[in-house]
């Protein structure tokens, strides 16, 4: 496995990669489901590359970009062992160099859940994700499902801009108790980890309820909003039962639906969701 | 010569271009400017891709998108004569289908000038470029001088989301009697296409005092207009005398700067511009 930190060396390295490329960008401090998706471009591609670069253009002033975990030796010791064959970490001097001005948005879709309430978020990870796209000119690129915004986002910038890339989205890992696997869960004490499957229990009731025949948009909502209401260490920021293609609140389930929420444990911000139909 | 319109034939037809392949991006009515490019294309690169598209985004509604000029068949001819390999002419509902909600935009260097005068322009432009380069991956992308802001603001997003490519830019080609080519000349009666005239005469007046030792950039932005305050068809939209890097206006002229100016010849706008030092 290369270990690379500039552009030129990504390039050169990147062309004596054989056949198709299946590339994981990440923001470090990885888990099984990044390891998940590393195994999903290993399967389909012939060379894997990950990127480890925590964008600081997608946090808020307010935001954890500063305690964000970082452990680039760990991080490389796992790659290295799922089988990587290149991976790209770059320093913000590189991504951001002095005189940056260029932007990437996604209007319609990013007006909605993650982006109303993170302004400027998917603006940096468009951005960042157009740049590491070119940089790194992969075949396929592969994203998770927990980050079914970004996800959704991700897919309209690629084909809005014509990027020849297919997006793979992978399946939510959780640990065994339902909580959805993310870095910011190195944030939780004790207490709040083990009250944090609250999440997984308000979409997991809310989705009982929808297989019971349960299709008023707004009922779905308040099953997860009680849900949370029940655990004294989680406060509620969203609820939201919208059009899966869209993003757009529903008022009656019919087709696809993303049933999704953000959950406060402490300072710590707690994202997941359940794709209903 | 191969002609497609849909993103899928550009790419099998790319994929079998030879070697470097230079690309010209137009907006068809061409004239001997872009055949420039063409050429330098050739020079430079294996194979030359050309595409042309009125792209809609990048007018304002107050401007001349229907009227612009368009000759598929004519500028086909001139293509196949100047040795072109691929032409790509995609319609608006393979740039833009419905949906379509993603946009790349350069800050501070499209505050000024252009940018400022005509809100959206460069948004427009710097969105279908960059989709333009990744439906084309060329290898080398040529502009012309005689659009000096765009070809700034190309190369900045060129730079900023680390396009693989590298922008070329191309002197201003004109007529025997000074006037810059331009698709828009032909909107030109004959007294207005006399008067045109003015752009070049004007930039040379100003041009000679700086050779003389005016530095003054009011003073060189003065010598502009009053010799466009001598040509009664022609109305000064603006003059600039700005730094060639940042495109902020200067007071003095010390390193390089753009002179720049458009004018009104009744209702068709025209741009020219000398670079100073």
């Amino acid at each position: 496995m290369k270990n690379v930190s500039s552009i030129p060396e990504l390039r050169l390295a990147r062309r004596s990669l054989p056949g198709a490329v299946g590339f994981v960008p990440t923001m470090g401090a990885l888990h099984a489901g990044h390891l998940s998706l590393v195994q999903a471009a290993r399967a389909e591609c012939a060379s894997v590359v990950v990127s480890i670069f925590v964008n600081p253009t997608q946090f808020g002033p307010q935001e954890d970009l500063s305690r964000y975990p970082r452990d680039l030796p760990r991080d490389l010791a796992m790659l290295e062992k799922a089988g990587v064959d290149l991976v790209w970490s770059p320093g913000e001097e590189t991504m951001y160099p002095p005189g940056f001005q260029t932007w990437v948005e996604v209007e319609a879709l990013t007006r909605h859940l993650e982006g109303e309430l993170r302004p400027g978020h998917f603006r940096g990870v468009t951005t960042v994700v157009a740049k590491l796209f070119n940089a790194v000119l992969p075949d396929k690129a592969y994203f998770g499902q927990k980050d079914a915004q970004q996800a959704a986002v991700i897919q309209r910038m690629t084909r809005d801009l014509d990027f020849p890339i297919k997006i793979v989205v992978c399946p939510t890992l959780r640990e065994t108790d339902g909580l959805a696997m993310s870095s910011r869960n190195a944030y939780l004490d004790p207490a709040q980890r083990k009250a944090a499957t609250i999440l997984f229990r308000a979409l997991s009731a809310a989705w009982a309820a929808y297989e019971k025949g349960e299709h008023d948009a707004g009922q779905l909502r308040a099953r997860v909003s009680e849900a949370v209401a029940t655990e004294p260490l989680a406060r509620l920021q969203y609820v939201s039962c919208a059009d899966a293609g869209s993003l757009e609140e529903l008022a009656t389930v019919e087709g696809k639906a993303l049933l999704s929420m953000a959950v406060y444990m402490g300072k710590t911000r707690l994202i997941d969701n359940f794709v209903l139909g």
